[in-house]
């Protein structure tokens, strides 16, 4: 077991053990979010007969060179999910209406607008260009083409495609199921009685939140008391997991006995301890060869949810089949001097403005990991280097975005 | 009612009339992604006594001046959740452990890391901070404090701090209900057989996802008949929802029963017809003065999303309680010429590729609005405006994401 790395090294050996979960069946309306585990083919082809983009008139076009207005009987209507009575014979046209297949003999389709209905006739405004407005067979999709490749995200227009292919199943990776593990004789439920030293439990419930962010499946296992016995009780509980999340705290402390307990488990550590703040203890195992994987978390409710940030959130995101794990950052300009110590890579929690094109970054004020409400303030983490001593005013600095909704717009672009 | 008016004229007439709907109360854990409907004070003082950050020895920081090492008893030990026997006496230490209550007469913790146990005295290898490693009573949340404002989207940290104050149940905004409605004679559900000039309802499923992305509750109602008695069973289906999107088609063919029904119904039509490609026939209106909101949107798949995307989905985030309603607008280089005639603002579906800092954007191909496969392919909407006629190459364009993960990294930054 490696001790006192730096972050660049767990992140290596935490994504190394990262792999896409086995593919299960689900309904496709439940399947928005997921990733795809099998390219999707056409067994169709889309549009499956020419068919008219609007509502308007089945003509020849060859027979509209010229200045109209051309003259034309109205020999019969094709609506959508209908058919044409016969070919259209030179010189006629038919009604025609959105999504309806285009009867043989005509090629194009005269806009409603661009006509003039006379008795029976229809007298045509313009000269079409042939082929206008009509759909054809084949435009979106062709029978065997694969349409959607394995590892595609599934988003609206996926759904949308899926249906019209008549795919109502389909193949996606399965979302990783996490246990998430709280540990302290200190702490108690959020709905108790938090009087006379004891605290809630607050982790469980910002790092189930952050798993569910994640695309994972969170499932809170309580609070174990501080004894081997009550501990080996919880983390059991997990084994059936993916992955578990401990906030027990893996620290130095006479009362920790997560890491007996661990080993009794089978669980073999691949590093305790991360050269970074907040979060330094933290640590990463799996028990056996084939069980869960395990995140000692540090119990302090920013480093818990910072070193989630950093190492639980990415491996979650590729066991859920994604490609893109870690969070957008930002080339931003420091507003104000920061100092540290050399030796551990700061997360700073900052606010991110925009001016212009530029982004500003501002510390949201106390550092100190007890203090929660720093992260709702924070939109981002700053990078502040392992050896660096200072970053001045001014600097250009590298943050992670947290805030999924900070690119978003207040007023239209149009 | 207006009709063929340009976008930003459909976006203010749709966005007066867009404002966050009641609140409802929500378990907190269902509340992840929710806008609050309530301030957030806090009854508590956070942490509630000074305690300790680390685990170590609760010290009288005064005591320790000048090179060391101390040596001092360990008179008693205070675990998380415990409290001190009695206050500390000068020259003594007693064991604390992390989230543990600093006993009066200490003020200071050192870590265990930079002491050495000797029997049952303990010596002070460093020359502490007054201070150190002491989480001061308030320092997270003092009672009486705001602690999260009204209109704060509740995200991880936010779900910790509900659950730290004790706060199990919250006030939100209610998600907008939506009803989607389809219609045409050709349609089947997508289980069905789709052979026979049949076309596959999948409109209904790509604007219910798309709903779902935009925090709404989407209620498929299925396909009515073209027929008026059928339209109008549908659409009285989704009286009681917040708003109806219909696919059924707005345009002016002579099976377009969907106005007269509206109009049965009570429905005041604000305008029809935007001057945009795709989606031209769009009609927006309200079904009494307290109904739903109606959006008639046009048939073709991407002509729905799209028509959907610039003013259905900021309506639904604004009824959510959202401030910032639009996609990310980023500004790119265009990597080929583009050209079309004036009149129409044109959405074209691009591709979208990060070069250094640097953004550029390739159409899709085809622009045509049956080809919902260009969506799947698309990461934004180009926005070509309404009199251009030609965007050259290298031109700098405005593209609306669609691809939420876009912005998302393959590798750690750090």
């Amino acid at each position: 077991m490696k001790t006192g790395i730096p972050v660049e090294q767990a992140h290596q050996i935490v994504m190394a053990e990262a792999s896409p979960l086995p593919s299960e069946i689900v309904d496709a309306s439940a399947a928005l979010g997921r990733v795809l585990a099998e390219p999707v083919d056409s067994g169709r082809t889309l549009p499956p007969a020419d068919c008219s983009a609007m509502d308007g008139y089945a003509v020849r076009g060859e027979e509209l060179a010229g200045p109209g207005p051309h003259l034309l009987p109205v020999v019969y209507e094709v609506a959508a999910g209908g058919s044409g009575e016969r070919p259209l014979a030179p010189g006629e046209a038919a009604r025609i209406f959105t999504g309806a297949p285009v009867p043989p003999g005509a090629d194009t389709v005269v806009r409603q607008e661009d006509t003039e209905e006379e008795g029976d006739r229809v007298g045509i405004l313009i000269e079409p260009r042939r082929g206008e407005n009509v759909r054809l067979a084949g435009e979106d999709v062709e029978a065997g083409d694969t349409v959607l490749a394995r590892g595609v995200r599934i988003g609206a227009p996926e759904i949308g495609m899926l249906a019209s292919l008549g795919r109502t199943l389909v193949h996606v990776h399965r979302r990783p199921r996490v246990a998430v593990v709280s540990g302290g004789n200190e702490l108690v439920e959020p709905d108790r009685d938090a009087s006379g030293g004891r605290i809630v439990s607050s982790n469980a419930y910002s790092l189930s939140a952050q798993c569910t962010l994640a695309g994972a499946e969170p499932t809170n296992l309580g609070i174990a008391r501080d004894t081997p016995e009550d501990l080996e009780r919880v983390f059991r509980a997990g084994l059936s997991s993916d992955l578990i999340v401990s906030s027990a705290g893996v620290s130095v402390g006479d009362h920790d006995h997560v890491r007996p307990v661990l080993e009794k488990l089978g669980c073999e550590l691949r590093f305790w301890g991360v050269l970074m703040k907040p979060g330094y203890p933290l640590a990463f195992g799996r028990i056996g060869a084939a069980g869960p994987w395990v995140f000692g978390l540090p119990g302090n409710p920013v480093s818990a949810m910072v070193t989630f940030e950093q190492f639980v959130r990415p491996m979650l995101l590729r066991m859920a089949g994604f490609g893109a794990c870690y969070r957008p950052v930002l080339e931003a300009t420091l507003a104000e001097r920061l100092t540290k110590k050399p030796g551990r890579l700061h997360f700073v929690r900052v606010h991110l403005k925009r001016e212009g094109r530029e982004w500003s970054a501002t510390s949201t004020g106390t550092q100190s990991s007890g203090v929660l409400r720093s992260m709702t303030l924070a939109q981002g983490l700053l990078v502040f280097p392992a050896e660096a001593t200072e970053l001045a005013a001014g600097a250009r600095i590298s943050v992670q975005v947290l805030d999924e909704e900070l690119f978003r717009e207040t007023e239209p672009c149009v």
